[in-house]
């Protein structure tokens, strides 16, 4: 397959590669050539011709919750504790209704793919079935990427509580029935320190092992948290050594919102290759705080972006591009010494960034999956001008999912899921 | 008329005031009433039946630049004076053009009222001709505001700059033309005061005590600029003293931006019955700063929003109010004792605050203009519920144009103009 287009994308987070008019040959789901030209070896195959559109990776999107999709855009005068007990519990117990969760589930499978995200990790929730079930339907849409059930076992309201045992035999369950899934694998996902024992968490960090599963978690979101932390695990040197101690803290980690990090916390997560998750609308919507993102960055952090709904209002990684451009711009005022965004790096945390956790996604260079989205601009292009990055950034900054009108994931076409 | 529907609105910044199938009276464009049922007075009149949709006032956009709509995206990487050096000005000069002009104004008023905008305050150019077509074009579309003709007789390119007396006449015979203007009126428009010499600051000031006439400018916007005012006028206190010194400091002005305000120079503004406009996305955007929203409503200081394009990038209310509340909710960390932006203060802002520059504006009280949308929230609040707050706050944070159904500007049903 070969895809004519004006193509951008980035291959290194401070530039842009633009290539107007130029040719994506894709084979098996992966990119076979992306340059102005057709190689000799490929001229007998068709193209399909987006000429005058824009041809951009697909967005990665490394932290959200798929049953809180419901509630985006409620509650938003709250603060992460409040706001987790009287409004994300008891939504999520809802998650053990088989129906319940179909029809909410399906609701947000499809918008996540409507915005152009082409590789999703999401949170479910504590319940295995309804967790299967997003898997499944992940898969049935064709939506790549990662779906974890929720571990908690203190902490947390009675009606949601899990037994140690149970939540560490359905989650090995959840591990072995999907092993060996393509497009869609299981991610072990504790919801966060306080609301697991240490022996859940070492028995988590065992079956990541066992199974070699990624992780994903949250931490350093929110300063009552933090001390909270602390007061519970009183033996661990920090927040982040409490996952560490537990095995939960690797290369295939994802650890959502690092806000609050201590200098030795990060270096821990430089070493050990986990990459932070940004998430800017819910650092700011549940008053959380800044992320130093460039900060990050220049420490050696792995990072990709997360819309993290519905903390987050947006299911668009587009907004998220955006306010994480705009967020570190208002950083820099008290933080001149680290920089901010440019357009190319918030790009490049969107894509190929956070693209590598899944490992050759986000870009469109030679054996890269063939995540892409194409664009029409030209209701936002209307003075005309063909420097892509121009384009680009008003498309970022101005655009919506009206533009977008072809998503690919792994070298298929996707179409938005008609489920409602 | 009468209009039946899901009517929220608020009458003080603190609280909302909502009517679940209430109704709405109106006499030539002002409220005559609004509740839970039509007074007898009233029963003979017939009802436009907007059930099972929201009804809230039309948002109120105080300060945003008509001839920047084509940059909106553009040049985000940059901060305000190289902004203004290599993308603002050379744009502008372009609006001495009639048919360039005209295309994109139409553009830009079609935009503003597509997205929720009832009232608008512009910033036009220098040029006389194209400032006018700017208000005859908004009267055409029948959305209610302020535009103006800039000043600037220093300190920008020499394709832009105006002769002091020339200025002045122009800006005279503008004021002359549009006095008797009932929907669209002139306002005295000087760029902000390094482009506008002493004598050309002081003769605006006398203009506007002439012709009864408000005034906007911007102030505090950024530490170069702040610097540099202070350099171009020794003899003023601060900043804001450079503005009163000439006239144009009183309850008719809008001050876009105050991010950077000095202790005496807010004392003035309160002091003064100023308005200022709080832009979030712009302040962001060119990396200015975050206002300190919550500290100057408490001090008593006036405060509505604006968009500001192009340095904001959303041409919507909806967006701005989100922005200021996450920026409160930011700024709230490095300082706890002011709070953060409720949503509820926000809509106020956005409406009935910033609504009070142009009299009664802004809310459904009666005497009030009747300024309103109709919002189709069905899409957005598919799990059912009628508490309107909750309705708004989901509309708000997630919703779009695409909701809005229907505008009412000064009492008359406006579709967006089909311009283009």
């Amino acid at each position: 397959m070969i895809i004519k287009g004006d193509i951008i994308y980035t291959t290194e987070k401070g530039s842009f590669k633009q290539i107007p008019s130029g040719y994506i040959g894709t084979a098996d789901g992966r990119v076979t050539f992306a340059g102005a030209e057709i190689p000799e070896a490929f001229r007998n195959e068709s193209v399909t011709d987006y000429s005058g559109r824009l041809v951009m990776p697909g967005f990665c999107d490394l932290h959200t919750h798929a049953p809180q999709y419901e509630n985006i855009g409620r509650g938003m005068d709250l603060t992460l504790l409040p706001w987790l007990e009287t409004l994300t519990f008891p939504t999520e117990s809802r998650y053990g209704e088989r129906d319940y969760a179909e029809k909410r589930y399906r609701r947000a499978v499809a918008d996540v793919i409507r915005q152009g995200t082409t590789r999703a990790v999401f949170f479910a929730t504590t319940h295995l079935n309804s967790t299967q079930m997003l898997i499944d339907m992940m898969e049935e849409a064709g939506l790549c990427g990662l779906a974890g059930k929720v571990n908690m076992d203190q902490n947390c309201p009675g009606y949601l509580v899990e037994d140690t045992d149970v939540s560490l035999a359905e989650t090995r369950a959840f591990a072995e029935k999907n092993k060996d899934n393509v497009h869609v694998k299981p991610i072990v996902s504790p919801r966060f320190a306080p609301s697991c024992t240490p022996r859940l968490l070492k028995g988590l960090g065992e079956l990541a092992a066992e199974y070699d599963l990624p992780i994903q978690s949250h931490i350093n979101e929110n300063m009552d948290e933090i001390n909270w932390v602390a007061e519970l695990f009183p033996e661990a040197q920090n927040y982040a050594d409490v996952y560490r101690q537990n095995g939960l803290l690797n290369s295939q980690t994802l650890m959502a919102h690092c806000i609050h990090m201590k200098p030795e916390e990060t270096r821990m997560f430089v070493e050990n290759g986990v990459m932070a998750v940004h998430c800017p609308h819910s650092n700011a919507n549940i008053a959380s705080g800044m992320m130093p993102v460039k900060a990050m960055m220049a420490a050696g952090m792995r990072v990709g972006l997360g819309t993290d709904f519905s903390g987050g209002n947006a299911v668009s990684i587009l907004k998220t591009m955006v306010l994480a451009l705009q967020v570190s711009k208002l950083r820099y005022q008290m933080h001149p010494e680290e920089g901010f965004l440019k357009l190319s790096e918030a790009f490049f945390l969107g894509t190929k960034g956070g693209g590598s956790f899944f490992g050759k996604v986000g870009s469109f260079e030679e054996g890269y999956a063939f995540d892409a989205l194409v664009v029409d601009d030209s209701a936002l292009n209307r003075e005309g001008g063909n420097d892509l990055e121009d384009r680009l950034s008003r498309f970022i900054y101005a655009g919506d999912d009206r533009n977008i009108v072809q998503r690919y994931i792994d070298g298929k076409p996707v179409a938005v899921p008609d489920w409602d």
